[in-house]
């Protein structure tokens, strides 16, 4: 597929989608199909000599992988930082933390942190590229954009796509980030969640928000269905997980209304059997496990096109 | 040495010796004897461009460093996971987590996990191939075939061996392991513990129980020590560690109604001064540092026979 | 910059700078500074085939990834141990678990341990080359070089520099190693400190031992700022860490009495607005990223030089 992006990338850090242009998501996502064309194990090795460095201050399985599957296939020298082991727990700040790795000729910092902001404080601060891994319940691009990257593969095109994200909206950088994508593509989102996890703030946004799982699933040629983040919850929110189930939970008697093509995603880690039934998850319907592949696609893109802008050493 | 197996190995996964047949433990044993005669550094890499997972719910030294010197010798690419830092920790099934892995193109994964059996439903319900690294109190097998390795060096033939296995057999899977494996060597086996910690299940098999060592020992051409595995009990098995020791430390008292070329091996972890003397794990007859060395050998071995029967990408 | 030094390296380990001659330390210091001379990415990898383990007892971010890159660098498989994970857990000695390392063909283990003496005993007892990151409050060798590298690189020679260490003395290795190498270049070395955090016994050296940091700071070429090492400290040592900020942080007013090219270092991490005030940290002074940096280097030639010694396989 040729670019049909006629400019360059321009920006040191990837933190969020919120302030991209759309031409900047068609660029990432253009190469992340070009990536998928190329052979794994290429001979050119884009980040050879560079140094990317996982700071995952928040425990994560798949984005860490991810990203480490792709930061070494394209031939950069990988560090591994968890916050439990690292200089935080004596004291020192993250931005100081941050700028020893910059000292030590990291290129790349990619960082989960529990606290919205900081990689956007972090990216500001230092001359190293800083992508947002996950930040609070603030956004988590990476994640978006390999689910626009799914919506594009499977459905030709993300423009005018319609769209039902349901769950846990609230607490929910995934949520967040995916609302950002989408609206520059002029998808059709819907919101659906209970009362005390759909923030109404959301409704100034040319975007549809219910209550009701069978009125959002009208139409829907994609529903994206996310984690219960019991974590980050500070009080309840719902009566009882049963009852959460019992309204909330994707069953296959709620396809009816959803168009015949659907596609069920899901950022994982999947609770089986709460946030989808069982035999949704097994169905053809479900692109769960090709998210998680496109993750790694994405993920080596991004990583191309901020290496492209470091500068030479 | 020319391999005297006339087979090719057939199975995807390596998750206990119990229903392995004896050729196909000569032929990972042969494997095992030419990767020792090889170079270290070869210039074939027969796992370059696979990726291998150790995933290790339960913590581990030597078996997840020796794995992960074998697999990166061979040329792979090395991801390691804990159970502290995956999404497990996010209510996810273990079953979906190595899904995923397996949706990042994973094709090993190594897996150690508290719970027996759980290696045997991974690899029934997934296509990677799955190596147990130890499952409760089930199989270690790659630890068992590094003990049967030692034991062909050392003593030139398994068949017939007189080997006595001391210590908390009823919640060792190194034990299990051995046995089975032994077993199918028609080695003359011997178990030694206190009642508690000898099952009488074992009583069915065509093998030698006692709660004396003294008796154990005799004509012993291999005795292998058992750590105790303390964080399995759920109970007081034996009145104290002293008591424990007067009664079941091998001494160097024990030896002379042993053949008088005995090994002395041991998994590890020891317990200095508590399974045996000091001055016995000084001894020319041990050799628990070879088994640890073996160890990396014969899971050189695995991975490569594995790997062989991986389809092409 | 030819060597100026006539020996080669003998010693197997590098526990400490307490017992090296001072031609052993100008050693290390020329490789590090031919070391920086280099191209990053080297075509000739010193340490190609040879395995360097990192085990962490103990956590530490800078001093793991710097040894982390150079063993990388110089083209070393880097093996990562850390003590929350590893069979210390199932009450193995360290050594035993050293002696496994060598069995597994380690080469070279970088221990970082919270009791003194320990990579001392290890280096006593195994062949493979010991590298102390940190003991107890005994030695950090690599950051005092580190440090020693730091002011020759910025004052042209370290003899008879005038250094003032400031802080918590008593629990800082950082202090001791320093110490013993400034000490071998007839540097002028004050220590400043409250009373509890002072040992006497420091009295016996060659050194000005003061309470008051305006008196310490007095001629200073080199101010090295320590952090308060609270997890090492049994007993409250000061009031409060208002207190303790009021007379011990170093403050802009300082530096009136203090040489003009004053260079302040910590070997991180550091406390903000505790050891020093931040104006400071970002003044023109500080070469505390720089020491950071350094450290990278320094370790590289540490490595090399000990390589260099190893036994061919």
């Amino acid at each position: 597929m040729k670019s049909s992006v006629p400019f360059r990338w321009q920006r040191k850090d990837l933190v969020g989608l919120r302030d991209l242009e759309r031409w900047e998501l068609d660029l990432i996502l253009d190469r992340a199909f070009q990536v998928r064309k190329r052979p794994k194990d290429p001979h050119e090795l884009p980040l050879a000599g560079k140094t990317v460095v996982l700071f995952f201050v928040e425990p994560s399985t798949r984005t860490r992988i991810s990203f480490e599957i792709a930061a070494r296939r394209l031939g950069a020298n990988v560090l591994a930082l968890e916050g439990g082991t690292s200089s935080l727990q004596k004291g020192e700040t993250l931005l100081d933390t941050v700028r020893n790795l910059q000292a030590f000729d990291a290129d790349i910092v990619v960082l989960r942190h529990w606290a919205a902001g900081t990689p956007t404080v972090l990216a500001r601060r230092l001359q190293l590229a800083v992508v947002n891994a996950g930040d609070g319940a603030h956004e988590h691009p990476t994640q978006a954009l390999a689910d626009l990257f799914t919506i594009r593969d499977r459905l030709g095109q993300i423009e005018g796509v319609r769209v039902t994200i349901v769950g846990d909206i609230l607490y929910s950088r995934v949520a967040r980030s995916n609302l950002w994508g989408l609206l520059k593509y002029d998808a059709k989102v819907t919101l659906v969640g209970p009362r005390t996890l759909l923030p109404r703030s959301f409704g100034d946004l040319p975007i549809r928000l219910t209550h009701s799982l069978e009125e959002g699933v009208e139409g829907a040629q994609v529903i994206l269905l996310l984690r219960i983040q019991h974590e980050r919850h500070n009080q309840m929110h719902f009566p009882s997980l049963a009852e959460y189930v019992r309204l909330y939970q994707l069953r296959p008697c709620h396809l009816k209304k959803a168009h015949p093509e659907l596609l069920i995603m899901h950022p994982g880690p999947v609770h089986r059997n709460v946030e989808l039934s069982d035999e949704l998850f097994h169905s053809s319907h479900s692109v769960i496990l090709e998210q998680a592949a496109n993750g790694i696609t994405v993920r080596t893109a991004i990583l191309e096109v901020l290496a492209e802008r470091l500068p030479a050493r």
